[in-house]
């Protein structure tokens, strides 16, 4: 028994073109002897649609593209993911989270995803209704299980026991030899060793072997990374498919196990590897071909200069930089170096003149106001908007260079450096930005040195350093871990031995500045709690805690 | 038997505040003569406080607070909405949708909420788990049903039969005399009208008299309306509260019903009603005390300003007109003659100094490429850096002032005119824009007739009106409420006998103008499907229809 495991890229809402992608993979399983191929979790319809399903010809259309694939399978099944409708006189939400088992040439059974996350970036409730129970398949003289994505998170792997059932303990004690699942889990740092460790349980406790078929590529915020998985009935890892890439292998899940199938990769690799994929996808998914952005010497537009130039190739990625009077001439000369190093073009744009001018234009609001960081913002503003006529100019998707840790704390300028249509690396916290840096330099300097080893600097006034504002990075990304991540209060925190005024101003930062997290273009998730969908705060608020 | 309605206005997490809010209503309840009184949803949290509830030490401090004002209350019994912990052992999510009747000095009774809205601005399922079923409260000799919000919304009025069960039918099986609800229902244009025949249709079909309290008072995008409502058992309504402001009000819901209370003010005065409530909590609540805003002579912040002036006094407000080489000099007179009119301050600020500084900047960049909406782009960023840096300089809250149909198709410059803290008019399509203008100008001219009666331009080219690029916003805005909120395909509205390329350029605009959205500031919802937290729409998609 072989089972053909496609790990393909889907777009979301493009039914012709995800037909195809299922249908290529589909195709290359049975070249390698497939006698059953299993895609990813909505595989026809890229993950997650959202308010798309409300379109009115959204799952009529999604329907009439499974009816398609369904007429282009013989003998060997297929497993696709899709939108199905409730039944119109059902109680509930109007759709289920379905997967079809297509061979010759129908739709011979039909399977409804029965624990719908409904928390973090995961909206399921909104749309589906779960299912109640479902069958084994018997086929080749087998009991198949199928099972899409949560129904086999067990409840020691969530934050608490969500659901009053267990779909896996079902179908179970209704007998299976062998348990399927289709899923679409997004990637975090640390989420593919624990779905190891997860299949391997599922697999022990349901004593059979298990295939488990997870989507690659990035929709959104989200960026997921394949790393598929079987594990014989013991709980053994005997494959995981490659991270961050479409890839598709057949495989005999009866088979004994000898040595387990080799873990992932260092945490720096798997960042850098998430956010080239991410940039790649998005760029390329909206239909882009190049991206620009500022380059200011500084490490966060290098390391989104050195992602960029990998997802796209250096040929497409533009740099501007733009000294200000505050530049040292070692920012425009790292600036160089990094462009020289990754093969892109870079072009020095000072903004002098135009620092002069808005400020004469301000003069007469201003007479007798002190600077402040009004100017300070004025020059992050008119890089935003040079960088934007470029990018209006040449068509230039433009890349947004802030970490996690100043957009925590709102140390970054609304409509200035915050511009662009991606947030590269604004779920990398400063401290993870020089790990992947110095991971990239592994083998030879690409990211300059200088531009790692200086003090990190927004050169918006003489002489600035990022430390004249915030505590050290060591302690403002220990603190927002606690704070964002764990959502721990300020006592609790501060009770962990953290410097109390530091903490509490931490906090009051991170709460002051979500109005302008909320205008922050999207960003590519890579930690378990990202500034993004999977995280939803007031605005208008005054819980201080 | 005398009921005292409490329609407050919550500040989201202000526990202290809250409580405060709520024991002063109380005490005006008691003062008039109240045996019971009853507070909206959640009053004591203010609603919604989104993840919030996740903080560690949220829901322990929302329980402290309830503590607390149970202890100030004696005899008169007390009902007030809170978060409660679902059990910790209980499968589900961790938390409740509460009311809480306080009386004593103690919490006599506790009522989760059955029913729990997880579609368009609402996320319930991602907090709370649903209750099961409440046991009528016996006291004074009558058997009272309580109910939050959701629970009494029959199927007739949801968009499909969501739920399998019934909280009301449950209650009067139970046998009920009276029926209390505490809500906390956003306005949209016509909600106020369908609550009253909802009501009423409650109170007919369980033949008791039925109290409706609503919430007041804006939170980000929701609006609430308050206008709650006294129906007699035979469904006429008795009494209903003002809408858009705080009210108390003491009734005895067992006398009979003569004549049935006031309807709505018309859809104009509604919409201004709501945006200015809007206005003032947004700014206020925020802790703002002014506001700046852009004054281009035309009608989009021509009424932003109405609204700001009348929410805040227009000493509050600080209007800037910044003309361009393509500015007619009506455009800045007509700035003047708003000012004027409304009382608040306006100052001219050329742009044409920076417009040059900022192209000459980009020069180099730019040999041989025509002009084009890049230096269109430009004009719009440089008024949104200049009003940033008097947002900056003398501490006012921005607003944007762009209309709903222009959001719509993209007709607007992200990091431009869509620089602000607040977007006020974001959810009224243009024709709406005209309505609600002539009606400010009902009595006397506030908004200059010449700024209403002139062909809408941006002017940014010369002799450039909306309609060189736009629809008539008559055909544009059926066509938008066809798509946006309706979500009909493309075919569908062209046989509704539109004009194919027009409904196609339209659907395209909206979807391409998804990006931009993400990054607008939060507007206020006034109609029934904002561009905002009630609709999730993919970025990257490729879905047509």
């Amino acid at each position: 028994m072989k089972i053909g495991i496609a790990q393909i890229n889907p777009v979301v809402g493009d039914f012709p073109g995800n037909a195809k992608r299922i249908l290529a993979a589909y195709r290359e399983c049975l070249e390698a002897g497939a006698d059953l191929v299993i895609t990813p979790e909505l595989s026809l319809v890229g993950y997650p649609p959202r308010d798309l399903v409300f379109k009115s010809q959204f799952v009529p259309k999604c329907l009439q593209a499974l009816d398609y694939l369904a007429g282009e399978i013989r003998e060997i099944p297929l497993l696709v993911g899709y939108v199905d409708h409730n039944h119109p006189a059902r109680p509930g939400k109007p759709f289920r989270n379905a997967a079809a088992w297509l061979s010759h040439g129908v739709i011979q059974h039909r399977i409804w995803k029965t624990l719908l996350p409904t928390y973090d970036v995961f909206d399921e409730r909104r749309y589906f209704e779960p299912g109640e129970s479902s069958e084994p398949i018997t086929w080749g003289g087998i009991r198949i299980g199928i099972t899409i994505c949560e129904d086999i998170w067990t409840e020691d792997y969530l934050q608490r026991p969500f659901y009053d059932r267990d779909p896996v303990d079902d179908l179970s004690a209704k007998g299976i030899d062998l348990l399927l699942n289709l899923s679409a889990s997004p990637f975090h740092l640390g989420k593919p060793l624990l779905r190891r460790a997860m299949i391997g349980g599922v697999a022990r406790k349901a004593k059979v072997p298990v295939i488990y078929c997870n989507t690659v590529g990035a929709n959104d915020q989200l960026v997921f990374d394949g790393h598929s998985l079987v594990a014989d009935a013991n709980g053994r890892i005997a494959t995981q498919l490659p991270g961050f890439e479409v890839a598709s292998k057949v495989i005999d899940p009866f088979l004994p196990v000898e040595t387990e199938a080799p873990s992932n990769d260092s945490d720096p690799e798997q960042l850098y590897c998430a956010l080239v994929l991410g940039v790649r996808d998005y760029v390329t998914k909206c239909g882009f071909s190049s991206v620009c952005l500022g380059l200011s010497g500084g490490i966060d537009s290098a390391l989104t200069a050195a992602i960029a130039a990998d997802a796209l190739g250096p040929e497409n990625v533009v740099g501007l930089t733009m000294p200000s009077p505050y530049s040292s001439r070692g920012s425009v000369d790292d600036s160089f170096a990094l462009a020289k190093n990754l093969g892109i073009q870079c072009t020095e744009v000072p903004i002098l003149e135009a620092f002069e001018a808005i400020k004469a234009t301000m003069q007469p609001l201003f007479v007798g106001k002190p600077e402040d960081v009004t100017e300070e913002n004025m020059q992050a503003r008119i890089r935003g908007l040079l960088l934007m006529s470029l990018s209006n100019k040449d068509n230039h998707l433009l890349l947004t260079t802030g970490n996690k840790s100043e957009l925590a704390v709102g140390y970054c300028t609304i409509y200035g450096d915050m511009c662009g249509g991606l947030a590269v690396i604004s779920d990398l916290p400063k401290i993870r930005v020089y790990e992947v840096s110095r991971w990239i330099n592994r083998d030879r300097e690409i990211i300059p040195w200088d531009t790692i080893d200086k003090p990190p600097s927004a050169e918006l006034r003489p002489d600035q350093k990022d430390q004249d504002t915030l505590p050290p990075y060591e302690i403002l990304d220990k603190i927002l871990e606690l704070y964002v991540e764990c959502q721990l209060s300020s006592d609790e925190i501060i009770s962990r031995g953290f410097e109390e005024s530091t903490v509490r101003w931490i906090q009051r930062r991170v709460d002051l500045n979500e109005w302008k997290r909320h205008q922050a273009a999207p960003g590519l998730r890579v930690t378990s709690k990202a500034f993004g969908i999977g995280r939803r705060m007031p605005i208008v608020q005054k819980f201080i805690g």
